[in-house]
């Protein structure tokens, strides 16, 4: 198979991280006998230093032109601290999401037996736990118009759906339930938003056509509480943007750290592939990032973006082993971890390899 | 002291739980010679069943002429599947919270030392923990313009807030911090959300007024994942209306259950304390639901609306001897929870009584 992929690093351990995914494409490539062209590009804060534009028009137009893209991480600690700045790194993430028209984040919370222990919840509340969020990604309050009044005291962002959005990421998500454990459940704030009852319209009425996925509704409130009570009652879970953005953040302690969780976004055209986890600047350059998102990102790449299962269960396999052996980053070391088992970034993307 | 007292039990749990908050204030008014005369009102799902609006007038007025609020729970599963529903509960609920001024709602996170194996999370993860949020409550997208196109094909929401909005809670948060840890953390979306920066804005501005807090600002979704992974570090926390509702009941899993959380809503006039748990109609009329909720909303009430803050101690550290000495609703039971310790409502608050 031959394939065009971008990688784009990104801001902070983006850069870090994104190598180790890269070499992993590599490994599988030679070793299943695939073609696998690598092309890099600029994004975020990176891009913003370069060139001014956070999504310059040469990084959009390779985006478009690739089959697949590995993306890092994005942000900036001085945008952040700077309420009034015009130009952020996040427009740059933000705005390739629209153009490429990644409308379905899909976020798999992957639990790793290994791993059990390093959750600050409960093993027995854990085990056994799988969850496949299908997040929202190019509508909400994200997209909606915002204003701030002349004199500064006012503010506002418009919080909106279109019935087609709701429907083409909720069909995604009532597939995917029917190739799992046939259980949706859609998270939304219908007791207030009149979004949130658009949204909860549209599932019920496609509930109909997928008679086999028993679905729930439920609301994002309570939803919150559910996921650290009682993960396991959770399949595929539906979300709009905001709510999915704190939804899957959450939920990556279930998987014991933000560094083990890999997404895939998809849509109209060319899918991308990232690490939930941010920039993390503070432990940025000095080789402490775990690398495991980034490779598990790949892997989600092969599946889903070429359909190529064995390889990416190769990658999967691969990390299981590496933790299986013993070895840790920092982020998912316990107190008993042996510190001649903690491992930097470079070390643990090697074990992989 | 002699104080007016409206009980509005309002829907589900709420008719059972809020009689033992009624009867806690009545011990504490006959222990400690205070005159607590009370009043009743209906309010949300019980008020449309009987008059066809869920705030009537008449509950408004009495609510204004009273001293304090005792509210139990709001909603009906009727109306959450129906999202074309135009009157619903959770506008009564709304509406008072508006009418009444009630801007800063409390939401402290006490943590009994008996309930630290009724987590989800790992005792050494909770222990030490002490949150007080102050979630905004009568701004945001929760009050902001809802509209529906002709053709139902369209929804919006507007997300808003005024600078004073923020200032007059940022405040109280300040102050409250002052008296504890010194600690605030501001939760915010700043970097996609307009609303968010103005809210990082206000909150940047006012920290230099109170040097001796420490302020941190945090987007949500770090937040929701921070709350789950290190509680400790947080001491007061500060939210909008949306933001709040989220994680307060994300962080009600860290006191055990949210049949153990109370709120007080303050602001411009009369107090109004609730729990923060729903009406669980699932489980209502059948003696199971937890009162304590509605007692320790009772304790905040002689607290912050009263100023009695020894009555206020006499109730929860009833609270806390009928949890040592074994007693525990079924949301607050564990595996090796004997079943003769096991109570339903009317008997869990005879112990408290
Ligand atoms: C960086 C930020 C804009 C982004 C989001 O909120 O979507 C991130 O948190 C994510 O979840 O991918
Ligand atoms: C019932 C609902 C409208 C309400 C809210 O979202 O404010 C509730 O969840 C709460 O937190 O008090």
């Amino acid at each position: 198979m031959k394939k065009n992929i971008l990688i784009i690093p990104g801001d902070g351990i983006g850069q870090e991280v994104t190598e180790w995914g890269k070499q992993v494409l590599e490994v599988i490539a030679s070793k299943f006998g695939h073609e696998f062209a690598f092309d890099n590009a600029i994004m975020g804060h990176t891009a913003i230093e370069a060139t001014g534009n956070p999504l310059p028009d040469e990084t959009l137009a390779k985006a478009k032109a690739s089959d697949a893209i590995l993306f890092g991480a994005i942000g900036h600690a001085k945008y952040d601290n700077d309420p009034s700045a015009k130009v952020r790194p996040e427009q740059g993430l933000l705005k390739i999401r629209k153009e490429l028209g990644l409308y379905a984040n899909l976020r798999p919370i992957l639990l790793f037996d290994e791993l059990l222990d390093a959750s600050s919840l409960k093993p027995e509340i854990l085990r056994g736990t799988d969850i496949l969020f299908f997040r929202e990604l190019t509508g909400d309050v994200y997209f909606g118009e915002k204003l701030r009044n002349a004199d500064n005291t006012f503010a506002s962002d418009l919080m909106n759906y279109h019935r087609y959005e709701v429907e083409r990421i909720a069909r995604k998500a009532f597939e995917a339930a029917q190739t799992r454990g046939k259980r949706l459940c859609s998270v939304d704030k219908a007791n207030v938003l009149e979004t949130s009852r658009l949204w909860r319209e549209v599932v019920q009425g496609l509930a109909a056509e997928y008679p086999d996925v028993e679905t729930e509704h439920m609301f994002i409130d309570n939803a919150a509480m559910q996921l650290v009570k009682n993960p396991k009652k959770f399949d595929v879970v539906l979300t709009a943007n905001l709510f999915g953005d704190i939804l899957t953040d959450e939920a990556s302690q279930i998987a014991g750290s933000m560094g083990m969780l890999a997404s895939a976004s998809i849509g109209d055209g060319t899918g991308f592939f990232e690490p939930i986890h941010g920039s993390a600047h503070d432990i940025a350059g000095q080789d402490k990032a775990n690398p495991l998102a980034s490779i598990l990102s790949a892997a989600l790449m092969l599946d889903i973006a070429f359909g190529l299962q064995e390889e990416a269960k190769a990658v999967t396999d691969a990390v299981d082993q590496a933790l299986k052996a013993g070895w840790r980053t920092s982020d998912i070391a316990v107190n008993d971890t042996p510190t001649d088992r903690i491992l930097g970034t470079v070390a643990m993307g090697q074990k992989v390899i």
